[in-house]
C-alpha cells in the first residue's frame, strides 16, 4: 500500500510538470499574439498568468520534498525527483521571458514593439518557441529519448532565425536606438525561452539514461 | 560511524557550492576588466573557467544524488540537498553570463565594446556585481540570514545602475545601432548575473527557515 501510494504521489509529480509546461507554452503563444497585434489585454493576461506559474513551482518542489522524506529513494525515482526540481526552474524561467515579451507589448502600445516588416521574422520566432515548448511537454509525458534528441534541431532553426535577426538589425536599420533595444531584447527571449525548454528535454534524457551533459 | 561520514560528507557538498561561486565571481572579475581594457587574452580565460564550472556543477549534483541514497534525508539535509540542486543551477547561469561579457569583449577587440563615456557606468555595474556575488558566496558559507535579505539592496543598486543604461541609452546616443545592441546584451548579462546570485541568498533563507519566495 505504501508503495502503491507512493507511486501515484510520483505520477501526481508527473502531471503537475506536464500541466506547468502546458501553461507556459500557452504564455509563450498569447504572448506573441499580444506583441505582434498590439493587444494589451492578452498581454495582462500573460503578466497574470506568470503569478499562477511561480505558485506551481512552489507546490511541485513542495511535492519532491515530501516525497524525498517518505522512504530513501531508487535511483530511478531519486533522478526523478532530482530533474523535477531542475524542470520546474526552466518552466518557472520560460514564464518569466512570456512575460517580459508581454511587457514590452504593454510598453509600446498603441504603437507596436516590432516593426512591420519585421513581423514574419517575429511571427516564424514565436512559431519556433511555442514548437519547441509544445515538444519538451509532450516529451516530459512520453520520455521518449529519440524526440527530446531531435528537439536540437528546432533549436538549431531558433539560433538560425536569431542570426537572421541580428542581421537585419546591423545592415539597415531606419527604425532608431529604441526600437534595436526592444528587437535585441525580444530576440534574446525567445532565444532564451529555447534554450529552456531544451534543456527540459535534456533532463528527460537524464531522466532515461542516468547521463547529463550540460550544453554551452 | 556512518553519521559522521554522511555529515562529512554534506560539509564537503557545501565546500563545493563555496568553491564554485567563489571560481564564477572571479570569471565576472575578469570578464569585466577584459571588456573594461579589451584585453583578449584575459577574456579567452575567462571562456575557458565556463568549462570547469560546468564541470563543477555535475560533480556537485552528483554528489548530491549519491547523498541522498545513502539513507532517509532529516528535514534540514533534504533542504540543503534540494537548495544545492538550485544553487548549481544559478552558479553555472553566472558563469555563463561572463562568459557572454568575455564573449562580446573578443568580438570587439582591438575596438572596445563600451564607448569611453560609459566607462564609469560599467566600472559601476561590474563593481556592483563583483560585490553581489562576493556577499552571496559568504553567505553561502554562513549561512547568514541577515545579510541575505541585506543583499535585495546591493541588487536595488544594479537595476538604478540598470535604469540609467538605458536612459543613457535611449536620451542621447551617438555610437550607432551596433553598440547599442552591445550595451543592451551587456546591461542584461550584469542584471541577470546579480539575479542569480539574490537567488542563491533567497535559496540560503530557505535553507535556514524552509520558507522560499520566487521573486519576479
Amino acid at each position: 500500500m505504501v508503495r502503491d501510494d507512493f507511486h501515484e504521489r510520483l505520477a501526481a509529480l508527473d502531471a503537475s510538470l506536464v500541466g506547468m509546461a502546458q501553461t507556459v507554452t500557452d504564455m509563450m503563444g498569447r504572448a506573441s499574439r499580444a506583441l505582434l497585434t498590439s493587444d494589451t489585454d492578452l498581454a495582462e493576461r500573460v503578466v497574470e498568468m506568470d503569478a499562477s506559474v511561480n505558485a506551481m513551482r512552489n507546490r511541485v518542489d513542495d511535492q519532491v520534498a515530501e516525497l524525498m522524506t517518505t522512504r530513501p529513494p531508487m535511483a530511478g525515482d531519486l533522478r526523478f525527483m532530482l530533474s523535477a526540481i531542475r524542470i520546474t526552474g526552466d518552466l518557472e524561467r520560460m514564464g518569466d521571458l512570456s512575460k517580459h515579451i508581454a511587457k514590452i507589448a504593454i510598453m509600446r502600445a498603441p504603437a507596436s514593439a516590432v516593426p512591420t516588416e519585421a513581423m514574419p521574422l517575429f511571427t516564424s520566432l514565436a512559431e519556433v518557441a511555442v514548437r519547441i515548448a509544445t515538444k519538451a511537454t509532450q516529451i516530459l509525458g512520453t520520455r521518449d529519448q529519440l524526440d527530446a534528441t531531435q528537439l536540437s534541431l528546432d533549436d538549431d532553426e531558433m539560433d538560425a532565425l536569431h542570426k537572421r535577426m541580428f542581421a537585419q538589425l546591423l545592415s539597415d536599420w531606419p527604425y532608431g536606438v529604441e526600437a534595436a533595444v526592444d528587437f535585441t531584447l525580444l530576440g534574446r527571449f525567445y532565444e532564451r525561452y529555447a534554450d529552456h525548454a531544451v534543456n527540459i528535454a535534456h533532463q528527460v534524457v537524464y531522466l532515461v539514461t542516468g547521463d547529463v551533459r550540460l550544453r554551452d
